[in-house]
């Protein structure tokens, strides 16, 4: 059921910083800037072999990453990305077994154009996970 | 600089029933426990196709992740760990940048068996990263 990380998602408090921070203690590749209005993040990814590392920054004033940030004003992990293959029957499959689905409680279309679920941390021992449809 | 994920770490306060959640809830193919008397930690693996995901529960009275597992009694996400080709050329390069390195200061050897450092997560907007040497 469990295919792929995607991706390791790290709020910041100052995206330009963090992205110099992963170049010059590691000279990591790090992607350009990216806002997303309508997710209310921007982002930038740090390339590693077999995965990435999403740092994101909140953008606009009604950013859902704004909380965890007033929480973590240092930044921290906020969530895993691990790939499924059809986002509809995991939904299906989760529903039946009482997991909790954040949001509207059904697939949406995430940031990267794929279908992806929000699963409730209270559900998976403190872990926020996104799962999106490869 | 920086190669392969090698894990996710999540501390969670009861590995029998977090090792459960991930076998039900997403038909994961999870390890059998393993106790790490010298690190104080129990761990299991959750197999993803790219990578891990380590769940640890504290082992022993000294456990150094119980004071996170206090802080944070569902559990949550505690480290990341990142292979690295040349542990003390790193070390090296890194302390001349600045960054902090906790405990001895020092490579040390980890429950792989291979050299590691773990990172001020002060230095990485929050979030507290391991390097391994591949």
């Amino acid at each position: 059921m469990l295919k792929k990380l995607n991706h390791i998602a790290i709020v910041v408090p100052d995206i330009y910083k963090a992205k110099k921070i992963y170049e010059t203690k590691f000279n990591a590749n790090v992607s350009e800037l990216k806002n997303f209005k309508e997710h209310g993040v921007t982002v930038v990814f740090v390339e590693l072999k077999n995965t990435k590392i999403e740092l994101m920054q909140p953008y606009g004033k009604n950013s859902p990453i704004q909380k965890f940030l007033d929480k973590n004003p240092d930044g921290g992990m906020h969530h895993i990305c691990i790939e499924v293959e059809d986002i509809k029957k995991i939904h299906k499959s989760l529903k039946e077994k009482n997991v909790r689905i954040l949001g509207s409680d059904k697939p949406s279309i995430g940031s990267h154009n794929k279908p992806i679920l929000f699963l409730h941390p209270k559900d998976f021992c403190g872990t926020l996970i996104e799962l999106e449809e490869e």
